[in-house]
């Protein structure tokens, strides 16, 4: 009896952790169609003309998918063996984050509205299409960022010193000219809005140095938009290059010296036979 | 004269559906004439201050370009082996979707504007010019782009669960203070507005609060929008690099070096039949 | 006499065209000081608080270094011992066209702002500030832009199409909406402002579905930013790899044939000693 | 005695100068502390509603801010061998400049906004957390942006050339219709806010042909984009090919082999000494 329940916990472990039986993949895409539901629901309840007509409707949908959803993530917690691992574990926090706005919400109003963060649930999908080759490119990016990482930290620090400065320069020269350079904070929101070439329009320089000061930052935003673009693009290249037959990991009998190349049949730096 | 006639729609074909000698160039530039001007014929329709002065002459050359589109559709098929395969292949439905809008409006007002469909005819223009080379390099960059194009939906479901709960977040912190973020939906459309650098400022945040997690949207789309210029990058570089000549594993069988190119039948060291 | 005078020509041509020597040099700094500063004088002319008020001093000024670069330009004709080669080479059109707009504005008024094209006079610099190595990093840059002219082509024309379309799709959509889409080349015109990511907000969709749409062209012009990159950079990394040792030239003496490698002793096809 | 003082200046410059010791690295973020203080303070002082509020807390806390760097660089001086050096070295300048804004602020007032220039300071935030290695990314960057100057310098001056030209022609084209191109001037910085992607939208062609030009402007530094982008990525590849290992042009005395690498004593390939 014990052996038979254990099976079919292992039965309802496969299916639900699992895409590759049919019943496994069937549980996953309907998990994804009702995280999409989901997520449409907490979108359309904040517009006026449709949330705002049928409040009940959205507030019973809301409540149903996140209880659907509450029991999911208990199952999943009873299925693991290990279930302190699957919490913490990336998922884990995903599935707790995405029920957690709808019952912060019987304490706090709105909050219900940060229930999109299920659309993070949505990175499930993977794990139905051929997971293993989206998560070998996911990780492929993830590298290149990452060892790009202390590259981008010290082009981040310069740019950051860059828009205050400059920020709070623009406040000196435009301020109690109506043009919405009234505080440094805003001069500096304006610097992030002009040197990421966003441009909104609501703050805009009047004032001639302004504009002449701004077209500056613009340049330099310019030029300095090709910088992470260069960094991330050559770290991919170097991933290509790092394909490409290198040295061998052979080392000298006899020196015991490495990075003979691949080719090589005597030691390069004693003569001896490899 | 079954014969005769086979010969007459062989040389029709040759004029219809190839470039290369003199009357089948001029009839593939008179067609190009023809579909820049019906583009500007719907183009200007539109524009009050022309079309809506002279209904009548648009109206009239409206209907006779779709005609004569419409007769050179049919003699395609006629003259094709197989009218299928061209029914159906990429120019086949190009040239049906560039004559059905008209048919279309006399059942529906205002589909005739859809007509611009036709400028997907102009693609027709490589075939004039040294069409071969430009289709190689169309192949190339579609090359690059496919297969680059799981890690383009890795990185699109990334920025799209990015959006859609910053796109949230600001709702919460800026709904009421009349700054257009009314909605979820609407301040979806700002977050995709903003980190793809667009920056409309139709829809822009006035709180404190929201203007910093806007400007860490911004430095966010910045360094994003790196990701998807260096993985094409990186994939144009990689053609590039498939072009050298690669060198075979193969050790030559007298004096076992290695090291020879793929098309080597001697070994470059000592002569010897590899 | 005629010895002395041909010298004297020499050494002013020397002076005109050359920046070797000291008095070469003073020349064309004197000159790319009166360049600048006649850029500036049809800059202000235009500013009403600065032009308007005193017109006379800019048309005086206007004229005066009008006729400066006429005596230039002649002296540069009657200095060279080929006139035409000057005057149809690129510094001869640029130099004529930057006296033309004033001698245009005697009769087409506004005219003489074009005065600004003498801005383009300014590539002198580089023959100043050791323009050869200035030259050769431009000749790469064209090389770079040039060889990969086609993709652009490519490219373009179906950024154009897409732009056609999408533009007569939201003119059907948001037409009567007082969004400002009030005829397809106005859409287009927003389509092209949209994928191009400038987002200027005059024109901006307010219907859902326009939003939806517009939100979508943005992404795909996120997307389609990172192809030009991609294609000069791969384009720039390739004239790096051009400079790795490759293939030698040499010829196989028995069978002719071409391609090996630079270290190889004995043809690789043959197996003849090189 | 003397030697006692020596040494505990020795000690103290160890503390203020170097992170390697607790008290050192301690005394670097406290330090660190204090600047991201002040920046807040001085862009807060700003704000109407906080520091128009609180004026006088504002003004003591900036005062004695700056009286505490104030000290520590008369500090540093004195504990400088060669005071000079310090003072006219990068990190000299900027300490330097972070305290000047205030003293100026005593004769003009404003300039104590432009003490967010000691946000620079930050920069010694690479000094704490293993600063060799951000020093050398740093340096890559720096290496790679500047060994690009040249092509960068040939682009640069070619956009703002090109930005004239339209600028002006934008001038005559829009002048009068009461969208902003009131002058040159401004015509310019609308080409640049346009041509950076910017696109503030104060300023935008309303007349067809101003449309027409602007919209070519913006596909043109579209294309244009990409220059800037593919140098900088083009010569950080290049830096990661330079790491791979370079094969000498040295021949094998004994077998005439080639292809050996710059730090190989013997023959790879038959064991002789090279």
């Amino acid at each position: 009896m014990a052996n038979e329940k254990q099976s079919f916990k292992d039965r309802l472990h496969e299916i639900v952790f699992e895409a590759d039986t049919p019943v496994g993949k069937a549980f996953d895409v309907t998990l994804l169609v009702f995280i999409v539901l989901s997520v449409l629901v907490v979108m359309l309840e904040s517009v006026d003309s449709i949330g705002g007509q049928y409040p009940e409707v959205f507030y019973y949908l809301e409540w149903g998918i996140t209880i659907l959803f509450t029991l999911e993530y208990l199952l999943r917690i009873w299925l693991t063996r290990k279930p302190m691992k699957y919490v913490f574990s990336f998922y884990g926090i995903v599935d707790f984050l995405a029920i957690l706005p709808t019952y912060l919400s019987i304490f706090f109003t709105g909050t219900q509205y940060l229930a999109t963060i299920r659309a993070l649930r949505l990175l499930r999908i993977f794990r139905v299409f051929k997971a293993a080759k989206y998560l070998s490119e996911a990780s492929t990016l993830y590298n290149a960022i990452m060892s790009s990482g202390r590259k981008i930290t010290v082009f981040l620090v310069g740019v950051l010193s860059a828009v205050l400065i400059i920020g709070s320069a623009m406040y000196l020269i435009e301020e109690g000219e109506g043009s919405g350079f009234d505080s440094i904070p805003h001069s500096v929101y304006w610097a992030i809005v002009t040197v990421t070439t966003v441009g909104y329009g609501d703050i805009a320089p009047v004032t001639p140095l302004g504009q002449f000061l701004s077209a500056i930052l613009m340049i330099l935003g310019y030029g300095v938009l090709a910088v992470p673009t260069g960094i991330v693009s050559a770290e991919l290249v170097r991933g290509e290059l790092d394909e490409l037959p290198e040295v061998s990991t052979q080392a000298c009998p006899s020196c015991s010296l490495e990075g003979h190349d691949k080719d090589a049949v005597h030691c390069k730096y004693c003569g001896e036979k490899l």
